[in-house]
């Protein structure tokens, strides 16, 4: 299990609102393109490093995705010229993530019309996977997300439910951004968001036509 | 004149409406407590990278900025025991930042409730100057920001009107998420914004008490 390609991610990205039921059941908008937000490094969480906190006063939910590692440069890609293909070429490997997200605290934001650095970024609020090869996952939407919390199925959904397919997301990304070789880019989260609260035992592990990645697996209570 | 300091900064942290007069200009409401954002080290550009870039369809503002640069890991501070000296002790320096604003897009993710990352994360929206010294910087609340464009000043005030002290910054932000050593933290900036187009010569500077820091010096074009 590796664990290397944290150390060597210069930025974290996330898509939101990329499964049209989970924009459902937070009665979202649906996004005409993809928006992203960053999360710190200092959000991070790798496997026995602790639980996930719940800060006094927030409403904590859980968001499984599946995270792609980026294996070049990426600036300004053309739409027409870069291929699906080419998306996945340019992608070193992947990982399992959850983007804790003190909801209570986001909605405030989002009424406000303020920046969503805070309810995204709190310590502990990146639990992530071990590096997963693109031998383990040949076909980024043929991914089973699953997440439990104390035993109860949560979420879980394939990623061919992604609205913005990684082609997509990476040149609408690229045209704001550079991204680097070792980013982190999360793809979104399926519908089951819930909240957590101190002492659950959250369990979330991703799976290829009926079987689990071992490196996928994240343990966390 | 070193830029070690930005090498070394694992995120950049931003601290929004810190000006009254600034919150006035942009019909903005006065936040009860600091909020912040981030931004992406690809954002960075240094002297002699080359010229601000004003994407097609955006509307760029320039934001001058005191930058302070943190020397130790600050976490969950109690406010009743960190003093405003300890603060000033937590940093090991400064330096001159202007935070690049597409703010037509900023305005439409603010009606939407969606996050900043976009509008203050494009490539070339973080110009940042050398590293200033503690003893160039004595007393952070006693700096004038300066900003010019083709010659005419822009932006011209003293720190000190900062609504939340860094004590206060600090503070929060800890309380979110862990501050590492070599962070990077942008304190606001005061009245003045406006846009630049392609060609526009920007000139920034800091200065105390009359004297211009030779480090501060930022000229694109
Ligand atoms: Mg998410
Ligand atoms: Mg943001
Ligand atoms: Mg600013």
């Amino acid at each position: 299990m590796s664990f290397n390609y944290v150390k060597q991610a210069g930025k974290f990205l996330c898509i939101g609102r990329n499964y049209l039921a989970h924009i459902k059941e937070l009665n979202n908008a649906k996004p005409s393109e993809p928006f992203f937000f960053l999360k710190p490094r200092s959000s991070v969480l790798l496997p026995k490093q602790g639980p996930v906190l719940v800060p006094q006063g927030t409403i904590v939910h859980h968001e499984v995705e599946l995270a792609c590692v980026i294996g070049k440069t990426l600036k300004n890609l053309d739409p027409t010229s870069f291929t699906p293909k080419d998306a996945l070429e340019a992608l070193s490997g992947y990982a399992l993530a959850i983007d804790m997200s003190a909801r209570n605290v986001q909605d405030e934001m989002k009424k406000k019309g303020l920046p969503w650095t805070i309810p995204k970024g709190f310590d502990t609020f990146m639990p992530l996977s071990a590096f997963i090869t693109k031998e383990q996952i040949t076909d980024p939407y043929n991914v089973e997300l699953n997440l439990t919390v104390n035993g109860e199925t949560r979420q879980k959904d394939l990623t061919n439910l992604m609205i913005f397919s990684l082609h997509r997301i990476l040149t609408t990304m690229s045209s704001i951004m550079t991204i680097e070789e070792g980013d982190v880019v999360l793809t979104g989260t399926p519908k089951g968001v819930g909240p957590i609260v101190a002492g659950d035992k959250i369990e979330a592990w991703a799976s290829v036509d009926g079987k689990i990645i071992p490196e996928s697996i994240l343990e966390l209570d």
